[in-house]
């Protein structure tokens, strides 16, 4: 079965490869002949618990992710975790939280309410357009622990950096998880809601320190204990089934490309295409400063909001779907994860280009 | 493609029409020709939010829901609702826990976390055998709400009434939502992990009053409060957005085959076919006393725990799967949802009368 050829750059859920989809296609209604569907398993089956340890198991080998730490396949995505990770790490104590975008700035919210937030670093004054160096982050010694968002898919930044922090790193890795390599031993804990590279919505992956566990505030949900679900393996309770299968088949997917080195790659390649022509355009303005720059997440804009919702709707018709910007911010964004093909790419470029010499002032 | 002939008997997740994995199967790769899976679908596209309001909508009109509830589509299963229901309703105050089984008992040991919690009935002593009487029930006044679980999938029990309590009705429907009427107008909440009788593990369905939104504690995390959830419809974050898709199959499955009225009598004449039997058997043993007989989850044993494992291993080499009692438990249980068909129990029964002959004592 083919699809109609459209390039899906939604901010998530986003863009699966076609031929994970073909593959969850011929496998749905049967899987490996046991007359089942994954989706009517019992998590408590043999059948499941292989296709859960193979799809952990792929996912330490792609990642990397060293014995010391504990992966973990929850639910309730990033945001659930803005409030676990607090009544989890926090002691009721002072975390260090850099704010460089909406959901690291949500992160900080939600942490108040379970001890005290400092701000390590603010970009709320310049409309988020860039990450702060190392030198601009105020760091608390005493902080429990220091979170960041790397990659901010509203304002289209990303950090190029890892912070030296003298507290535990804590990484909302939610739009660029799998796309470049990570020096997992660094961190304390990485959170990253699936539905950007890695599957279906619905699922949280989650990659801990072990020895952060067991430090939850009292008024701590059971399912949103770290130490239960460590000590449980996920399964606490019923995890999402039918996404950590499709995990399963899109790590195979980036197996087969070449791992995160092709993926880094290609991530670097499509970004610099579109950033070479903005930086040219007399027409499109970029949004994030060189230096902060997203290869996720490429935001822009003209001069005017008629122009753009003219080039959204005109992008649209060419099936070059979903270039509209968030309703923060306005303008255009282009969310380039994983699976999107260099075609993809091109055609939008194709399409700037040809909008720019139409609409030249 | 036809399946290899097995009937899944497990509690959950569950098996699901055939029909309605054969239309997602049809779908998955190409929406409606979209060009898009399902899975790949922004959340917030026009594409996606008629899936999300259909199959609300469908919802709506399945169960009875009048316009004075809300319906909601979240994650975390029943097990993050034990937690959501005491933080939204209970106000640090006291709240009435009916225990007829282990999740009830997990509820009400949450929801000690915010509160107080008072047992109103307690079937721990005699193995949770049965549902407590109108009358045996002991109830607070002042109670903020009154907690219980319609069906006990573990020990196979299942309430045949609905209590009259002076304190508002929090009801855990998950394994028996859309298998009987409901009068939902009686109810201050419902909630029903979906993955027995609705979809995929992963979506949990939540029936709320609006009335009783917007009294959670101040450590709710702004994910959990019903107040947001009410306000965002459900989209406070990215909901799992597949599952909700397959919702809105086998809610137009329930419907071609006559909703609920046709799901409840196939329920009652499935169980009985069971409990007919075992009330006749000398080999066999209900553990559920009668009245008190769950039609969800039918649990029975041998007098022999080795007898019970080679029932187990001979139903699954006839492709009968799943009927292995919970590991608390013991014994056997055959779960018997809205897709389960009657020649399914047929077999079983088959089967059953087939190892009497040949291990009766």
């Amino acid at each position: 079965m083919s699809r109609e050829q459209v390039y899906n750059f939604s901010p998530g859920p986003s863009v699966l490869p076609e031929s994970v989809l073909l593959r969850a296609q011929r496998e749905l209604p049967d899987f490996a002949g046991c007359g089942m569907s994954v989706m009517e398993m019992s998590h408590r089956s043999k059948i499941f618990q292989a296709i859960f340890d193979e799809t952990k198991e792929k996912f330490r080998q792609a990642l990397g992710v060293p014995d010391t730490h504990e992966i973990l396949f929850l639910q309730g995505g990033a945001t659930l975790q803005f409030a676990m990770v607090p009544m989890n790490l926090l002691e009721g104590a002072s975390a260090d939280y850099a704010v460089t975008g909406n959901f690291s700035g949500k992160a900080a919210k939600e942490a108040a309410k379970y001890g005290a937030v400092r701000l390590a670093a603010d970009t709320t004054a310049t409309g988020h357009d860039r990450i702060p160096t190392q030198e601009e982050l105020s760091l608390d010694p005493a902080a429990k622990y220091f979170y960041y968002c790397a990659n901010n898919t509203i304002y289209g930044t990303e950090w190029q950096y890892v912070p030296e922090t003298p507290s535990p790193l804590v990484c909302d890795m939610s739009s660029d998880i799998l796309t470049r390599p990570v020096d997992v031993s660094k961190y304390a804990l990485i959170l990253a809601g699936a539905q950007k590279n890695m599957a279906p919505a619905g699922l949280t992956v989650v990659v801990i320190d072990r020895r952060l566990a067991g430090r939850e505030l009292p008024i701590t949900p059971e399912i949103m204990s770290y130490r239960t679900m460590i000590e449980k393996d996920s399964m606490h309770n019923t995890p999402p089934c039918w996404c950590i299968y499709m995990l399963g088949l899109v790590l195979d997917w980036l197996a087969e490309q070449g791992g995160i080195p092709a993926m880094e790659e290609r991530k670097h390649a499509r970004a610099q295409l579109l950033y070479d022509y903005l930086d040219e355009s007399g027409l499109f303005i970029p949004h994030a400063r060189p230096g902060s720059r997203s290869e996720m997440n490429v935001t822009f804009r003209t001069s005017s909001e008629e122009l753009d919702a003219e080039f959204v709707k005109g992008a649209a018709a060419r099936g070059l779907l979903n270039v509209k910007g968030h309703r923060i911010t306005g303008g255009m964004r282009a969310s380039l994860y994983n699976a999107m093909p260099m075609e993809g790419v091109e055609a939008l470029l194709a399409y700037m280009k040809e909008f720019e010499v139409h609409h030249h002032v």
